[in-house]
């Protein structure tokens, strides 16, 4: 007879780590042992199902692994009731519940880690790794007793301590004034939420609920200066809950930017005043959110924002005004944490909010949030990161050396200053097609799937009307009136063509283009092509700066961000130059990719450090005292020449035949050249 | 012909500190680097004046130091400026605009030192070093360049780091939105203050001022149930600048402790009525008191605070009352530091509150404050504190062990309870002799000088009457009774006495005996006399119940802290049996400890730390669990017979005739046996 062994092998898969533990060790102990991921918020008491794994017995030899319960206790009436109550897939157990018996092999799956990874969407970005700063613990703590007297918050440490050995926590004042309530009302038993990352380094119990709490949220939140958007996300899961977005109820006192600091100029306490209603707007998406994902709103746990400098500091309370002029001197460009109280938000009270850096001046807490998203700062290859709107917000660079500025593209790729431009909603033309040889058009409309020679168009467009273009709309119809001839390389409207077509118009002593006939007339007019051209020239010169500085004559990948960036076709900005020379196939949108680094921040610690280290050593540029910005602002007002440096467009867009006989070569300084003749 | 010398030699007084410079080193930046105790507000630019020194040239022989001016540069301007506006004491150097020039003793006078120490009153008590949480900093910031942007805050914390050598500095936000405007008033010349002690250990900017700012000050603040008192404090030089109190504004809830914790009882939310208007009280004091030293509120930028436990949690905004009944657990007892403003308190809006900690949940925050006041952790002897209020809190031991308890002494010393008893205040009789042959009384009352024998007595307290006994003044009152005979040693009111002096009188079936004759009749009853005896009884057995636990049956030094501990002469203390043997000369009363140990953690950061530290080690003792307390308590009810223990006492006041024919010895124990036949 062979001694019966006092302890056992267990291994854990996907990570390989293993040990041997005596018989009757449950397998999360065992796990934390041997520092296995493996997420829990109720302590190993069978109430929140996070421990989950699957169980195989083991000889370790191929093909061995069969399941053999003997290896592992039987299911606990804990487990029991859990699996009745929350249902527990079959094969899995509850790791806080099943003791060692034997040698097993125990596989914790992806949703049982605290460090889970979320896949993102598009292919080409990096996964979300789990780690957020607030986290759940569920504690049961000692009695008041008399021969041993304490306070209830010494023995809440205490219980933190030996039931989590988590230590060295501090406690909001708020906790302080619920404690006692919530100890009693959960009997002794309560869950608390702690922050690990204060600015400070320190660790504060920042929320508490009697009894066993398992729901935790963060609110990412996006203050653009047009719209404002909230993304509730679980921080257990990393999932997006719900969304929500409203107008920036700013817009009341400047439709953009730079009118909201003349407000504040104009009117002192002005900017109190926008303060007070952004605040209230995010009051507002909470509540939405939360209704909507069906939590309390004291559930949320954590706020992380993203805006543009001048959103930025009217969020935190500070006055703008020093960002309407030079020399553009943030009050702070720093990341923030403060308690989510201290900006009237209407979450957890012991919230936090976290605020991104800003880079510069211009380059806000939105740039870093497309940083953190887009990860330049990861990459081997030369990136180009472009935030469209009032201003272009341009990163540019891979791991070695990151470069940043701000061009002041103004308003025209958001529809305004465009003669029938308008704000992307419905009936707004967002895509268009010429026929070079008829010069015939055909568009899309917003709210509309059909094409506008499509039967039905007229009959699905009642209701909105076609009212005007977006910025979307305006760049594909300016490209197609390029590529059909209707434009020059110059920008100038040809009034010849009106031979061809009577759409091209005698128009304020200038030619236009008419997309549309009817009330209202729709149309693009010379002052259009105008307006986009000094915008895409703006984008091209900073984009430009940027790659000089860097010693550059072109870039590996092109991410376009933002509502602009995320609608427009990459192609038909590559036909108006837009932004240098690049494969068609490496340039993408981010589609909102500020929100996705607010959202990368919330739910990951270490995110928010390396999105603060990395800023820091951005290299800052200054496009307004930068002179070879206004030479390369000059040289990239003339459509560039596509035909040779762009063979792959050739393919996909009809382009015009060469007016210049010289020979184009794919050196961006040469086409450069070629222009200035 | 020697080569002059490029260095020369630097000794500074009193430190003993000594190096060579190389010339023309500022006498400060030579302290800095041989780590001398210079204070500087304005980092060496001769305007904070607190760089001060005294130089002497040295040969460093005896009697060769004489005046040599060759040896340090004369005064500069900014010196003379300073001097003209400010003035400068005769031999007096800034020692930021003194540049050595040979060798030199330099004497840093103990005001021109950040970690002087502020002597107290009592001589037993040690001083007070300076070594504030706030400091504040002059620096010059540089002016935002669009060559290298950055932002107004990061050119801050460059500046501290450079001129201060300080750094890991964080911001609140209120500072965030202050920055700018006050950069850009003082032409970017700013002091700010900074806390160096924040609960997380962090460094924080907490105000800022544009230009050069001086002033720095805390507020002590004492909330008693009965008063509120607070001192206004030199952060710089610990003086006490302005003091105030008023009525604790609590009392309209309830004139003691109990009946403010059954109002919050019976009235939902009445802790959150007594929370505000104890913070409104200190805001008041904090007002009073600004005022009266003419600085701005703002100039306040910590408060400290102690209060007995119920005090303690609705200062902090936690309900108390748990406190009201067993088993009596504090929601915390930990020390807080927290925001003031999360106190509603009207001082500088980044200051800071620190609370001491509480002992136990009838040991508060002001007992604490005594212990830090008083020190027992750091005697040697055996020490016994004693604060009186409604309960006693009694704290026993020396540097290898500590005890603390709370004796439930009921109101009878505060003057409740007792048949013509009231708070002191004019009117009151505080003082009162007996003669023993005639048992005719002279007393004092409060307001008046004269004895009432004394001719003028009657004009002099024409005003306020003479209205009743206070505290202090019942303590003698009984005391002299009993020396006189009139109360026997178990505290009967000897009716015979009667026949000696009209002024013993039947009363409700016993006798009292009255001090004044007409309209109030003043008199002590017999149930004054019992209630005095269950006070002293519920003091003294608190007392043995400690010495026991420690296992001593006498202690070395005695302190009674308090406003009764201040105003009771420590002999009828003694004469009554209030406190235990102990010789007459080191019982001593320690005034208000607890408001001193508030003042010595507001300008001492390592006082903090100390006593939560000490705090921690001390064994808390619940008197309501412990059997021995009844049997103390019982004991201790007769008046002890001092004439063998107490020679000297026999010398101060006059003992009646021993009753007992039992030899007395100086052993307490037998003292307790003789009383107990």
């Amino acid at each position: 007879m062979t001694e019966p062994k006092s302890d056992a092998l267990i291994v854990f898969t996907p990570s390989g780590r293993r040990g041997r533990f005596a018989l009757g060790t449950p397998v999360l102990q065992a796990a934390r042992a041997l520092g296995v991921d493996i997420d829990s918020v109720c302590g190993g008491r069978a109430i929140c199902g996070r421990c989950q794994v699957t169980v195989s017995e083991g000889e370790f030899a191929k093909h061995a692994i069969v399941s053999r319960a003997s290896h592992i206790t039987p299911a606990t009436r804990g487990e029991e009731h859990y699996a009745e109550k929350r249902a527990l897939k079959p094969g899995r157990r509850l790791s806080c519940q099943a003791l060692i018996e034997g040698d097993v092999v125990v596989d914790v799956p992806s949703e049982s880690q605290v460090h889970k990874q979320v896949v993102r969407k598009r292919p080409d970005t990096r996964p979300i790794a789990m780690d957020p700063a607030s986290r759940l613990y569920y504690v049961e703590v000692d009695e008041p007793d008399m021969h041993h007297p304490s306070s209830d918050l010494e023995r809440l440490y205490r219980a933190l301590e030996t039931q989590w050995q988590v230590t060295g926590v501090t406690t909001d004042l708020a906790i302080m004034q619920t404690l006692q309530k919530a100890l009693r009302q959960g009997e002794w038993k309560v869950t608390v939420a702690i922050h690990h990352r204060l600015a400070t380094g320190g660790k504060r119990v920042t929320a508490i609920w009697p009894g066993f709490h398992d729901r935790a949220y963060g609110l990412a939140v996006d203050i653009g200066s047009t719209t404002i958007a909230a993304h509730l996300t679980n921080l257990s899961t990393g999932e997006v809950t719900a969304s929500a977005g409203l107008m920036n109820p700013q817009i009341r006192f400047g439709e953009d930017l730079m009118s909201r600091v003349s407000y504040v100029m104009m009117n002192p306490g002005g900017d109190r005043e926008m303060t007070a209603v952004v605040r209230e707007a995010i009051n507002t998406l909470a509540h939405e959110v939360a209704d909507e994902a069906g939590i309390e709103i004291s559930d949320i746990l954590e706020v992380v924002a993203v805006g543009n400098p001048i959103m930025h500091h009217l969020f935190l309370g500070i006055d703008p005004t020093e960002l309407g002029g030079a020399p553009f001197a943030l009050a702070t460009g720093l990341a923030v944490t403060r308690p989510a109280r201290e900006f009237d938000l209407e979450v957890n009270p012991g919230a936090y909010v976290y605020l991104l850096p800003c880079i510069a001046g211009h380059v806000g807490a939105d740039a870093a949030g497309m940083v953190l998203s887009e990860s330049p700062h990861l990459s081997d290859d030369i990136m180009l990161l472009v935030d469209v709107g009032t201003n272009a917000e341009i990163i540019l660079g891979n791991r070695d050396r990151l470069l940043a500025c701000s061009s002041p593209t103004g308003p025209a790729f958001e529809g305004a200053q465009i003669s029938c431009g308008q704000r992307a909603a419905p009936g707004a033309i967002d895509r268009v097609r010429i026929d070079a040889q008829t010069l015939e058009p055909r568009f899309k409309v917003i709210g509309c799937d059909l094409w506008s020679d499509e039967p039905g168009f007229e009959e699905a467009i009642a209701q909105s009307g076609v009212t005007g273009i977006c910025g979307s709309g305006i760049i594909e119809a300016i490209a197609e009136m390029y590529l059909a001839g209707i434009v020059n390389q110059d920008g100038q409207v040809d009034g010849a063509m009106g031979k061809v077509s009577p759409r091209v118009r005698p128009h304020q002593r200038t030619f236009s283009y008419v997309l549309r006939d009817g009330e209202p007339l729709i149309s693009v007019t010379q002052n259009d092509v105008r307006a986009i051209q000094l915008a895409k020239a703006a984008l091209y010169a900073g984009a430009r700066l940027l790659m000089d500085r860097l010693g550059v004559t072109s870039v590996d990948k092109i991410r376009l961000a933002g509502a602009f960036g995320s609608h427009i076709d990459v192609k038909y900005a590559m036909v108006l130059g837009l932004i240098p020379d690049c494969r068609l196939d490496r340039v993408h949108s981010a589609g909102n990719a500020a929100g996705t680094g607010a959202r990368i921040a919330l739910v990951n610690m270490a995110a928010r450090d390396e999105i603060e280290q990395v800023v820091r050593r951005i290299e800052k540029v200054e496009t307004a005292v930068e002179p070879k910005f206004q030479q390369h602002f000059v040289e990239a007002m003339a459509f560039p020449h596509k035909t040779a440096t762009f063979p792959e467009l050739a393919k996909t867009v009809r382009l015009p035949a060469a007016k210049s006989v010289e020979t184009a070569t794919a050196d961006g300084g040469e086409r450069r050249r070629r222009r200035r003749g």
